[in-house]
């Protein structure tokens, strides 16, 4: 029977190339995040069903897809609806297993305790070009540490990678979820319509203040009370006087500490950073998830048009499971978009040693074999990449095909020359 | 409402400690077969389910993880079989996908193709000790290789590979199944009889000559044949005058080239070679897989008292998928067992660098807090690994935990001494 050759609709093959990047870029996130304290884990990419179906992953999970139950429980005949069929399902993110695996290894792990969490991720999402319903996601997160420093740490280590992949000119964009709700109060929304509200405000840096204006007023909210609200963000400058000014503005409403805390936040990475990027006040900056709990940020990167990576506090998310809360603050990295920028820059790879391609005779005798692999082991040993292939009718096209594989060094062995 | 905790049934969360030795693990892997050559590959985890169950994957057919499908396909109230639910499964093998990934993209790919791949795969199988539904395979192949060089480059990239994690005195078994065919031919057995026979055989290690002899008989196979089957086991040496030995008894019945082509895989092997090991010609090694054509071969461990890797060739494979036979040889790495030996032995990674560990008082001002991320930025940069973290009211437990991490040294930050 002829089998199909193309993967399953939306996933995909990685081929040499991109996939010698994707080896780099995983290398150079373990050894970045590792100098900062960061330890690596894993969790399963199968999830409880009920888990993942817990309202924590809002949109994403509709895009489940769901594993049979196996042997005696699945009861074909019998069932009734899909939940009697299914009892797990492919993860759809990291944060939701991270939840679950801090709450099931606290007493085992440090506190603070600095997770690097790598691994694919799967939503059946419409395919399209460029997203995938399998893809890799990279947290770092740093769970039980309630200070700033966690925020501080998490922005340090992230620019500092993406300064190692020659990334320049980004901008890290900072927020805080409780100074988002403060404008929306001091303004006069009623707390039910924040989120009314903050999906226009996301729309920002699409459709301008007035576009906002005009949809805010659409939905019928009063227009005194969207002047107001808009009147500030024409006053907030992206630095840390814009954060003063917020400060001081909501006076009573916010407290002071979190204005503080953000600016503690945007001084120490601008004191600090070893890498080439901007960071922003952004008070339009929303991040859909509503587990957010405090500050929010966010990767923009002109060249992509786009987010390539964010994150926050989300101190409630992990009582969930135990009951207690335990404060964390993650920041997600887009590792697919990064590959991506990376492979239409015509990204190279920092190579180590020469490599070497040893063409041998067809029917070298054993001896002359051996040579030849003594060598190889010989080149290997002192840093070489080493091919041995045998010599081809069309030798020419061979070597090409080496060249371009990038053997450099081609070395050919006849058998009555050894 | 509350979550579950643990995982999901037979599969496992990873802690730090482990992780890391499966992270230098992974690394070491990359480094060594990039050096033989071999490039990095990558299929999705979801495999269509008609390539599932095809026959190529043996008894892990029945453990596969089946994928419902999604939205308008799924039709619950007119299904009759699993079929009518079901359009994919998750991989329980890197053999099945890599054969559909060559047969993909063959055109873009070099000839002879050496092909790494690492990966999760998952088998439904009963939950036990050290056994998970989720586990990490290793394959190397060399696609399009008809000479034995393929065999003796995966051996010995693999074989360094161990010998680099420091593992001794291994023994490489090997075989082939031509011979294999070729001795129960010579004794008699008809051809529809030597799964039965292979079966018995296998067990060779555990119930010795004589069970095995005992076993063939009760089966009902004729005494003469056995008699003479077995005489030959008794005569063979696991070195390469066993081999010799097994060429000049089934002359006329084995084609010699292939007992030349094992004697020169041993002695190649046995010249070459950097690590400690033996070859040894095998006589009684089956491995199960009835896609093998021709040499095989298996890494036993004592102190694992077992195989922690095998492979072979399998020239027909691919051509289920392409219509054409592109031969093919592969070895597939135990990695979870290498994994679970180097734990037992209280395994070192090799550290780079110093870990340090900066604590600050709570409620360090802005400045003292940016000097001492500064000398972070600065220890890091000069290649150590440095985590910053509050102090806590139990300051000397905190310390113990942070030595036990690893950070031999801590130094301590006070507000009114920076």
């Amino acid at each position: 029977m002829a089998l199909k050759k193309k993967p399953v609709t939306g996933m995909k093959d990685i081929l040499p190339a991109e996939m010698a990047i994707r080896d780099y870029v995983i290398r150079l996130i373990k050894e970045t995040y590792g100098t900062f304290g960061f330890s690596s884990i894993e969790t399963p990419c199968v999830e409880h069903i009920e888990n993942l179906s817990s309202k924590q992953g809002g949109e994403n999970e509709k895009l489940i897809f769901k594993i049979l139950k196996r042997g005696e429980k699945l009861k074909l005949d019998t069932a009734e609806t899909e939940a009697d069929l299914v009892d797990g399902g492919l993860r759809y993110d990291l944060t939701l297993p991270l939840s679950r695996y801090y709450s099931n290894h606290a007493n085992e792990l440090p506190s603070p305790f600095k997770a690097l969490q790598m691994g694919n991720v799967w939503r059946a999402d419409r395919p399209q070009r460029g997203r995938y319903r399998q893809f890799m996601q990279c947290d770092i997160d740093i769970l039980g540490e309630p200070t700033n420093l966690a925020e501080i740490e998490l922005i340090l280590a992230t620019t500092t990678l993406l300064g190692k992949l020659d990334f320049k000119n980004f901008t890290i964009r900072i927020n805080d979820r409780r100074i988002l709700k403060a404008m929306a109060a001091y303004s006069g929304f009623a707390p039910e319509s924040y989120d009314t509200v903050f999906i226009i405000l996301d729309k920002m840096d699409k459709i301008g203040l007035e576009g906002v204006r005009e949809e805010l007023e659409k939905e019928g909210f009063d227009k005194a009370c969207v002047d107001k609200y808009l009147a500030m963000f024409e006053e907030i400058t992206n630095d840390v006087q814009g954060v003063r000014y917020v400060k001081e503005k909501l006076e009573g409403v916010l407290e002071p500490e979190y204005a503080d805390g953000l600016e503690l936040i945007m001084n120490s990475v601008d004191a600090v950073k070893a890498a080439d990027f901007k960071i922003a006040f952004d008070p339009t900056l929303v991040r859909g998830m509503s587990y957010y709990t405090g500050p929010i940020f966010e990767i923009s990167m002109d060249e992509f048009g786009g987010s390539v990576g964010g994150g926050g506090r989300y101190d409630e998310m992990i009582g969930k499971f135990t009951g207690n809360n335990t404060c964390a603050c993650g920041f997600s990295i887009g590792f697919e978009r990064i590959i991506m920028l990376l492979m239409e820059r015509g990204f190279q790879i920092p190579q180590i040693g020469t490599k070497k391609a040893l063409l041998i005779e067809k029917n070298m005798p054993a001896e002359g074999m051996m040579k030849v692999l003594k060598q190889a082991e010989e080149d290997r040993k002192n840093g070489s990449v080493v091919t041995i292939a045998v010599m081809k009718k069309n030798k020419k096209f061979q070597k090409e095909q080496l060249k371009e594989e990038g053997y450099e060094e081609i070395v050919e062995f006849f058998a009555d020359r050894m």
